[in-house]
């Protein structure tokens, strides 16, 4: 038995690629068009658990995603959560949960999917502007 | 960039432990009690990605789960979508969408999170009582 992907859907397909692939660092695998069904499929992963996908599936007739409390979280491992959290921050993401411990921060995606974000190996040496930020909403 | 895990949140430890370790097949990798903080966090995975977990959060203070549309599902590849959707239904599980077609089939987990199974491989000769079951419900 093999883990092959999370599933979430996505209102918007450019906004969604642009926070999860040029902000957050997944690449695009595979994409399906299904006319058809009126649907996208994309498929993400991070570069080195290219087994370990996200599908974002796009519905091309707009329906309201509301979180559930339900489903919790996206979680990845980075090499540097300073580098990631700063990369995020310019292209306009809010920084739920900073990294003020150097180890561990919460983004959410524009559909409000929550993303754990943590720092592989041991914690960074904590650093501005995180150590100093509070937290943002929920996550 | 690595994937770490998808985190859901349970409502009854023990009987989402039987769904996804005794009727799913998931195993269990490790476990941490919070007393302090009133949840307990068991990781899951599939025996061939021990990498690509699913942590269930289980507080213990109870609260509704509700599902939201945004998040769709987890999908895990299995070398025989007939023995599986079998162990599934003798645990007393619904086939939502039986795997008429010998290659997919969907379930919930108590807390109503999506579960699609996907044969590995070829999909194999559909088969009874597969072939005649109805889909039953959304998933």
């Amino acid at each position: 038995m093999r883990f092959y992907h999370t599933m979430v859907r996505v209102s918007d397909l450019d906004q969604s690629l642009d926070f999860y692939c040029n902000a957050l660092g997944l690449e695009e695998t595979r994409r399906f068009e299904r006319p058809e069904g009126r649907y996208t499929l994309v498929f993400l992963a991070a570069s080195e658990t290219p087994d370990a996908e996200i599908e974002l599936t796009y519905n091309w007739d707009p329906e309201e995603y509301t979180g559930g409390r339900n489903f919790g979280h996206l979680a990845f491992h980075v090499e540097n959560i300073n580098d990631t959290c700063q990369k995020l921050m310019d292209h306009g993401i809010t920084i739920n949960r900073p990294p003020r411990d150097g180890r561990m921060a919460f983004v959410k995606s524009p559909d409000g999917i929550s993303i754990e974000l943590l720092q592989h190996g041991d914690a960074l040496e904590p650093a501005e502007p995180w150590i100093s930020m509070e937290n943002t909403g929920n996550w």
